[in-house]
């Protein structure tokens, strides 16, 4: 069966000058990939050059641009036409298996909600991605939909997130742990006590909690916190990094004598560089829907962008809805009958 | 005036084996402070060496000891002449003018409110500390003391460091912004706009939000958040930063060839860690209390404790207890009269 990814190609900070070029790049590395590009043919069609007649790609036109700093309620409302509602409405119909949009986080995830739906036993959709850690990667969620979540939703994340890494990486037990502060007597707030008492008696692979610097040890394969925690955790990392590689950058350009080591470094500095490029993390999967839909950072360049539609059809392939689907039926099953579970 | 500092030297992972050395070496740098040493004069006279006859030093035997696991409760209740206790003690009487432990984080929080009292007008002590920035560092309350927020105590907390800042930095108007996610339509939870509110009128230079990578860009001088938030940026940072530095070493070591590149890229690469070293940083102070408290990481050696001091140390001698106070008063006014107010 063919995976096709619909992208919405006037979403984000350079809108079809990143993510047309991304699309093709895409297609040359997945030869059984199936692409549907959406947004205004006349910025489209003229970036395609020799793979407009690529039997593989698709382009639908679509008038309308939602914007960066746009108001949510009025695109969810007067943007029928926009890229990004269309992109999510080719999934909805069954004409694409997951969607991209590098768009106004917001609105993508508004009119994702609208239009796809949540699935049954999921009160919110939350955001997830992987972050880098000493000995793999960690995938982390909510990273900023919801504020103020209940225990019951950091629970239906921590599900959300094992049958997510279970799919696409074949982890039948990922190891689910809760961000929480270590300290004795102030040991967490009480919406995530209450919630690792939850995921404890889950059938998860729960493993309690995780402190921030457990993140980036490795301590779990999931990690659920709410969106606030979460979305600050993220941003903190990009900026400490970003910190840390000007500085870097900066030390090594001081005078001659540094510019010489860093031309002998240089090999080992890049390989470094790449092992962290946050560009080959792009791509969040907003979950809890049903039907995948993968927000890009905004900024991302060519290279990032082609790992978020890498990463949707990553969960299209493997089947991560299906999954995420079939535990909260039997989830339910449980809860409906607690004498039956194991 | 005589500036003295009060040492729990038992506290900490390494107790006097570290606290003792950094000490000593603090002195040696300082020659104006007086420190008192309290511990097992067991234990601590014999690292004294010839140190043992200076006249800036006292010893103050306190025969029990707090453990770094221990139950906050026990701590506070039965062990009356624990080192931890007794150097707050000397406080409290006015012997010392600040007070550094390495010791569990709980027990001081509570044995420091518990002897030296809350400051009119605070209903919460928070832990402060510096982080390093782009531009050279910025400070951030609370990290951990207290969970669960009231917007009033974000208040207090933005105060407070404001506060220390001006103190100890001579920045008259420090920026002061508060932790907060960025996207639009779920812009923060509640307390964390209630307490914008109230930091927007407070008279305090009040920049607005911060989101997570604004505080290494930084943006602020005094970045205010919940215990929760804070302590996991914090953690997370050093894990990240922890994660990466390990990498890079990796990296260097990998062959002959690498090694060589390393090797000449030495004094750059111990420049740029050196710039970040985050012992450099190490010295929480607990503010919010009548009296100057400093929190050292548990496991800091004899470089960070020796930085840890000398926070405390800066912090006295820059009367910045005084400065808080004084805001805390005027505050008071200010709220009474509110037609006076500037």
């Amino acid at each position: 069966m063919t995976t096709r990814i619909a992208i919405d190609c006037m979403g984000g900070d350079h809108g079809p000058s990143v993510t047309v070029p991304a699309a093709l790049r895409f297609l040359e590395s997945h030869p059984a990939a199936h692409l549907v590009l959406v947004g205004q043919e006349a910025a489209v069609r003229p970036l395609l050059g020799a793979a407009a007649g690529n039997p593989r790609l698709r382009v639908v036109h679509a008038a309308e641009v939602v914007g960066m700093d746009e108001s949510v309620a009025l695109a969810l409302r007067n943007k029928k036409d926009s890229s990004m509602r269309v992109a999510i409405n080719l999934v909805k119909a069954g004409e694409a298996d997951a969607s991209v949009s590098a768009g106004n986080t917001g609105a993508l995830m508004a009119i994702s909600r609208f239009v796809l739906k949540m699935l049954p036993g999921i009160d919110r959709p939350a955001i997830c991605t992987a972050l880098p850690t000493a000995k793999g990667h960690t995938h982390m969620l909510d990273l900023g939909a919801n504020v103020d979540c209940e225990p019951e939703h950091l629970l239906q994340f921590g599900i959300m997130g094992a049958m997510l890494v279970a799919a696409m990486e074949h982890k039948e037990r990922p190891r689910v742990g809760i961000l929480n502060i270590g300290e004795e007597d102030i040991k967490g707030n009480e919406v995530v006590k209450a919630a690792a008492d939850l995921l404890r008696d889950s059938g998860l692979n729960f493993i309690g909690n995780v402190e921030g610097d457990g993140i980036y040890e490795g301590e779990a394969d999931v990690i659920v916190c709410d969106g606030f925690v979460g979305n600050v955790v993220l941003k903190a990392s990009e900026g400490l990094a970003q910190m840390l590689a000007s500085a870097l950058k900066s030390e090594f350009r001081r005078n001659g004598l540094t510019k010489l080591a860093a031309l002998i470094a240089l090999p080992v500095l890049n390989r470094f560089r790449r092992r962290f490029d946050h560009r080959r993390h792009n791509g969040a999967i907003l979950l809890g829907l049903k039907g995948i839909s993968v927000k890009s950072h905004g900024s991302a360049d060519v290279l990032a962008f082609t790992h978020a539609i890498a990463r949707a059809y990553d969960a299209a392939e493997n089947k991560a809805l299906d999954r995420i689907s079939a535990r909260m039926a039997q989830s339910a099953t449980v809860t409906a009958r607690p004498e039956g579970a194991a």
